[in-house]
This record gives C-alpha cells, sequence and structure tokens, in this order.
C-alpha cells in the first residue's frame, strides 16, 4: 500500500490557502490587465537545451530534468557507462526538463513567435516554477513567479508603468508601508569609471548589494579581496555612505559622476524617474545607489519593493538590454520587468492579518437537511439565490442537527438556513446569522435582495 | 546558441488563448463557488510510489517520471545495469513524478489531511496534468483537468448537485443545448445478473460503451468473444436497443431487472435522479442504459454530457465507493465527481463563436504618444481611468501617428485616446471609437461615467 505523503520541498494548498493565494493573485492581474498587460502561459516543460546554461553552473544543476523513456533510456544507459559524470550523462539524455524561472520561458516565446507579435509586447505570467534546491523555511522546490514585462521598447515610460504597477498592487493589498527602491545600472556603471575602476563594475557592484547584510568595513574589505584599488575604494565612500532625500542623493551622485558619460546618462534617467513618481505624488520612492540585486544582465533601472516588517524584498526586477540573444532574435530587443513575490507578500500578509474575511468565507448559506420533502423546496431556491450571486449548499445528508452545525461551523459558512414544516407553510426561510446567531424569517426573495450581489 | 522551440506535445498560450480559456475557466470556477465547493492545489510532482500501480500497465508508462539526482543518479546507474528492463531500474530509483490526473492526488490529498478535513469535502481543482501519450490532433502532453467532486457522503443530493453544476456552467457557456447523459452502475450490474451473466458484468460494461461507436451486431460479435453465451446476448437485445422517454425506458428496464436487487436499487437511484431533474424544469436529461463510461471505478451513478456538434463528450464523471483505499484510509469514503473537458469545450466554443467579444479586448483606452509635455498629463488621467476599472495603457514611445495607430489596431483595443496640445488646454480627451470610427472631446470624468465599471 502507498503511503500518502508529497515530495520534499513541494506543498498542498487547502481551501483556506487557496482562498487567500488567489486574493493576492486576483488583485496583482486585476492591476496588471489595468495596465493594459495580457496574460500568456508557457508549458511546464521545456526542452532541455532551451533551459541549460542560462542559469550558470549551479542552476544547471538544480533544473529538474525529466527521466527519458524507451529507445532514449537505453541510451542514458550507454551513456551512463562512459567516462563521465552521471550528470553530463543525464544532461545529455533527457529531452525535457522543468522550467526555472519565467524568463528564460518567456525569452523563448518572444522568439519563437516573433511574427504574430506586436511590439512593444506587455505580457505578465504568473506559474510555478521548480528548483532543486535544498528545501528551507520559506525556500521551496514548487514556487509561483509573478512577472509582467514590457518587450522591445526603450521608453522610460515602460518604467514608469511598473512603479504605478507596484503602488496600486500594494495599495490595493492593503501594504501602503513599502518602500520602492530605485536605482540605476548605469550610475553603478559610471561609478566605477569615475573611482577609475572601469572595468571591474561587477565586481564592484556585487560588493555593493551587500551592504544592507554586513558593515560598510566588511564591504570594503571584500572589495580589496576583489582586487579593487585601495584609492579606488577610498574614492568610494562618500557613495557607501550616502544619504537625504532623493534630491540631495542625486545632486551628490551627479557631482562625483560629471565625467562619466555613462554615468551621466544613469543620473538623467533617474532624475527622469523620481521626477515622474513625484507628479504622481508618491512618497515611498527611495533612491539607493547601492542597490544591484544580483542578476547581472540588468542594464538600466532596477527596482526593489522593501517593507519593514519583511525581511527581504517583496518585489524586484530591472531593465535588461537583450532578452532573446541567446535564442537568436532577429535583432535586440529591450525590455524591463519585475516579478512579485507571492510567496512572501502571503506571509507577510498573514503576519499582519491582512486577509479579509471574506476571502475565507466559501459559502454564504448552508440549508439544513430536514429531510426529502423539504430539501425538493430548498433545490429549487438554492437556484434562485445562485442566480443572484449567492454561495449556497444544502448539507447533503439528513444527519443529527448537532452535526450539521459543527458542519456550518467549520467550514465558516455566513448563514445557516432552515426549512421545516413551518417555513414550507410560510414559504419563507429562517436565516441563522453565524456570527451573531441571530435568527430571521424571511422570504427567498428578501434574502436575494439582502446578501445578493 | 539554443533553437526557440518547445516539446512535443506541448503548447504555449497566447493572450487570445489565454482570455478564451480565462473565460471558460472562470464561468466554471463561479459555479462550483456558488454551489459551495472549495479549491484546492496538489503540487506538479508526486511522490512515484503514490502514483505508480494506480493506472494500469499502461498508465505507469505515460507517467512522466522525474530524473533522480546525485547519489540516486549513481543509483540509477547501478540499476540500469543490473538484469532487468531500463524502465524497471527507472521506476525504482525516479523519486518524483509528474502527476497524471488530478484523483490520485486528491485521494493523497484528503488521506494526509484527512484530519484537518470537515466531511462532506467538496472541493475542486483546476490544474494542468500530464501524460506520455503519442501526440495527435486534440490530444497533448500536458493539459488540464477540471475536477469537481464531493467525498464523505453516500447522499444523492450530491449527484443532483452535480446535476445542477453542469446544467449552470453550459448555460453560462451559451452551450444550453447539451445532453446530460445518465446511468447507473448498478442498472449494469443488475443486467448482467438478470440475464445469467452476473460475473461478467465488466465484460458487459466495456462492450455496451461501445454501442456509440460501432454497430449492434459489432457489439453483439464483442459480446461473444467475451464468451458471453448466446442466450445472455439474446436476452441483452431489448436492452440493446431501448427507446422512448426517459419514462418509457425507466419502465423497461424496471421489468427486466424485478428480481435483481441491486438492479432494483439502480433503478431507483435512477428514478430519483430523473425526478429531482424534472423538478428542476431540466429538458435535456437522458437516461442511457449504454452509457458505461471507461473507467471501472465507478459504483453508482455515472454522468456523461455531449454536444451535437462535438464527437467526444465534454464532461463526465460518476460515484465511486473507495476513493482512498490504496492509501490505507481510516474508514471508506465515498465519493461523486465530474470532470470538465476543458480543452474540447474551447475548441467547440471556437467552432461555434461564442466567445465574447470582451474576452479578447486587453485594452480599453490606447494613448497615442505625443510628446513628455503630453505625456505627462495623459499618465494622471490613466490613474483616475484606472481607478474607474478602465483598461488603459500609453503607447511608450513617440513614434509616428501611423505606427501607433496600427499597434493600437493589431491590438484590437476599444478606443483610442488622443492628447495633443489643443486637448491639453481645453483639458479634455479625443475619444476615437476603433469599431465605428467616431471620434468625441470628452473630460475624463465624462469617460469614467461612460466606460466605467
Amino acid at each position: 500500500m502507498s503511503k500518502a505523503g508529497i515530495p520534499k520541498g513541494t506543498r498542498d494548498f487547502g481551501p483556506v490557502e487557496m482562498g487567500r493565494r488567489n486574493y493576492i493573485f486576483d488583485q496583482i492581474k486585476e492591476v496588471f490587465r489595468l495596465h493594459g498587460f495580457s496574460q500568456i502561459e508557457t508549458p511546464a516543460m521545456e526542452r532541455t537545451d532551451v533551459l541549460l546554461g542560462k542559469y550558470g553552473e549551479e542552476g544547471d544543476r538544480l533544473i529538474f530534468k525529466i527521466m527519458p523513456r524507451g529507445r532514449k533510456l537505453n541510451q542514458l544507459k550507454t551513456e551512463l557507462e562512459k567516462d563521465q559524470t552521471a550528470e553530463v550523462a543525464a544532461n545529455k539524455t533527457a529531452e525535457e526538463a522543468l522550467r526555472y524561472d519565467l524568463t528564460v520561458p518567456f525569452a523563448r516565446f518572444v522568439v519563437q513567435h516573433q511574427n504574430d507579435i506586436s511590439f512593444p509586447f506587455k505580457r505578465y505570467q504568473i506559474q510555478p516554477v521548480w528548483r532543486a534546491d535544498k528545501p528551507q523555511k520559506g525556500r521551496y522546490r514548487e514556487f509561483y513567479q509573478c512577472d509582467v514585462d514590457c518587450i522591445g521598447s526603450d521608453s522610460l515610460l515602460n518604467e514608469i508603468e511598473l512603479i504605478n504597477i507596484m503602488q496600486e498592487v500594494y495599495e490595493r493589498l492593503n501594504l501602503p508601508d513599502v518602500t520602492i527602491k530605485l536605482n540605476n545600472r548605469k550610475i553603478l556603471a559610471g561609478i566605477a569609471e569615475a573611482i577609475g575602476e572601469k572595468d571591474n563594475m561587477m565586481e564592484i557592484t556585487i560588493a555593493l548589494d551587500k551592504l544592507d547584510k554586513m558593515p560598510v568595513e566588511k564591504v570594503n574589505e571584500e572589495l580589496k579581496n576583489r582586487g579593487i584599488s585601495e584609492e579606488a575604494i577610498e574614492k568610494l565612500q562618500p557613495i557607501m555612505n550616502l544619504s537625504g532625500s532623493n534630491e540631495q542623493k542625486m545632486d551628490t551622485i551627479a557631482d562625483v559622476l560629471a565625467d562619466s558619460e555613462i554615468g551621466q546618462k544613469g543620473v538623467e534617467e533617474m532624475t527622469f524617474m523620481l521626477g515622474q513618481a513625484d507628479a504622481m505624488g508618491y512618497k515611498n520612492i527611495d533612491f539607493e545607489v547601492t542597490l544591484a540585486r544580483g542578476l547581472n544582465y540588468y542594464t538600466g533601472a532596477i527596482f526593489e519593493v522593501t517593507h519593514p516588517d519583511f525581511p527581504s524584498s517583496i518585489t524586484g526586477g530591472g531593465r535588461y538590454d537583450d532578452l532573446t540573444g541567446v535564442f537568436g532574435a532577429k535583432e535586440k530587443l529591450s525590455g524591463v520587468g519585475i516579478s512579485f513575490g507571492a510567496d512572501r507578500i502571503y506571509d507577510l500578509m498573514l503576519q499582519k492579518e491582512l486577509f479579509p474575511e471574506s476571502v475565507e468565507n466559501v459559502t454564504d448559506i448552508l440549508f439544513v437537511n430536514f429531510g426529502d420533502n423539504e430539501a425538493a423546496q430548498v433545490l429549487k431556491w438554492m437556484k434562485q439565490l445562485r442566480e443572484a450571486g449567492i454561495k449556497t449548499e444544502l448539507y447533503p445528508d439528513t444527519a443529527k442537527m448537532k452535526k450539521q452545525m459543527k458542519f456550518a461551523n467549520d467550514k465558516n459558512v455566513r448563514f445557516v438556513g432552515m426549512v421545516g414544516e413551518d417555513e414550507l407553510n410560510k414559504q419563507e426561510i429562517t436565516l441563522k446569522n453565524m456570527k451573531t446567531g441571530e435568527q430571521e424569517s424571511l422570504t427567498v426573495e428578501a434574502i436575494c435582495e439582502k446578501l445578493g450581489k
């Protein structure tokens, strides 16, 4: 006999969790749609050659590959016998693998369908991804990503649109205390140039990215270890200790970058974005020159959203220059996108008790079952109630009242409906509010009026 | 360089397909919810031992297994070297596999969480499943299933609820011409008993199931080949040629089954269901004694929905006695459920042009980009429009008018908004209806009034 259990690092979602998750996804999707983004979905499995080599060596290892079948399985046997690691043999023969993120499948989608797409292409995609990471608290082997990108336009208005999206999503989710952090990769490049370490932009960026996790001294040490000169590190200090309003910080940076062409371009872009955000009345925008994010394919704006009550970022993204080159796209397609961390938002909202009660209310009215006669009438009334948008069900068995009421309680229904002989005669329903305990006798029409959508 | 392509038998869904698919799923989900069903989701990967042995030998072969990693991969190598088929070795070492349907994961879920569930448990689940079948027209390796089940109650009211659900889903999808076919496994068992072939119920059922695909003579031949006596086949003929109204058919059947206890029970259940459906005013219910459906775990009611313009059934299901026994559940849990064939419904609706136009409308108003000054004003107005539920976007680049209008056309937007110098002065928007070509000048408030939700 099989034992009931699920693979390590995966989760079941029951009714209550699903109610909450759907609430988050519905709010996010609605904001995406209001901005003219449209949804796509790609298969869970991609061709192994599409995924391998896109996420570094570590990524390649963490991609779930599909076991070959039939003749291919025998080929795996042959490969395993050769003088190579088992991993190489497996990667050679596995034809399919589970997607590791939504970015590579999106790039593949754009190239494959480029002749049918009108650019700029604004898409969102909300699907699970799989990573064979060691599971730990908050890290799963299956989790949802929630990506929104505009590809095929260099305009900074796309960046502004994403700021609006972040703002509106977190307003809707009742999380107005978020901070939207902004930076620009061109500013980072300018800094490297200005301190005389032009070729070490990546090294400096990676170190700067750690400033929120370790003290300045440690980061300086790391910079030194990464081969940055003492003189350059010295020049970097005002930037590492930048403070004041966004304007004040921009002024300091603009001075430092006066002689760097790319740096000036970055300052110009950032100034435009901060100005637009200001014009929209947003007060929670933070220019953070230390923001770099791990991914090294960003080329312009960089975004990150944080919340004071949560240890890690809950949204992030940026602009990239050439998403599709790796699949041989006709021309370079620049784009900009962000990704909402649904699991983290879930944890944060749960912790702050921000889910509306209605999210967990599956049923509006549960009717007690008093027998076949009463049930026949109730079934007809239920149809009327559903037509008014009221979620309703009849307890299927003629169990004891106590059992039926316990069920109603456990299921967290809003009202219990009772139709016995009296009610049949009066053609009314006794409606009990499960929260207040109040009872009243109403016609089905009155209930439609009272509770209908 | 990788070539952009997807695995055999899988599909991408672009914006238009997603609009249509979401429409179908949203209607179905809404009906499920109105009946008090709640959603669950299970991981894409199940433990291999949970899936193997549940779908027969053929099923085991078609389950996608996950390639083992690390030490387990070396174990696969060792197993492959042993004197056994490669498949046996693969099944032994693969720890995870992709779900093959939603029924086994649901059974596993119920057993695993039985202490947290209040029964009867009404759940729906809409997720993809994977099968390594040979792909062909209409058959994919990844496709969505859309299941709704009530488990833990023997009451026939659950069957009635499912009939209501089928009825309401197809009303909403504008497919009122469907036929809901009903049968009962107990009637089939009764027939086998009545014709003196009690032990051959499965053989007879499998043959009867083919009556809609082949002529009576062929089925008779098959029955003979399956070892059914000539006498029994003779006795079966009135049932194979049953006609008339549901009542007339039930009368004939009740006569034939007069001496079979299980047959009488089936007649009683069917009479109840037909009576309830009649009381609800449903005209499209068909009692079909030849309906058996392939799956042999049904024990009571059997459902199938067909449409005159579609070759195969678009919904099906039935009652089962013991879903969870295989996972060692404490007690037998009887349930009843149906599954909507979303891909087939999609094809049928497309063929009959039943998708509302709005489904493919991603954007209500696309604003032409006339430059930074105008854009600054438009961005503010767009926020107001979104707050009124209007989907709106600004073309991100100051491209030529012709290019922007072509984009609006390709994206199938409802209106184009124009804000140039004139409009800035008047503080109005020129709104062009893309279908009629009509233009009018309106304030943002007037547009909110006109198009807002």
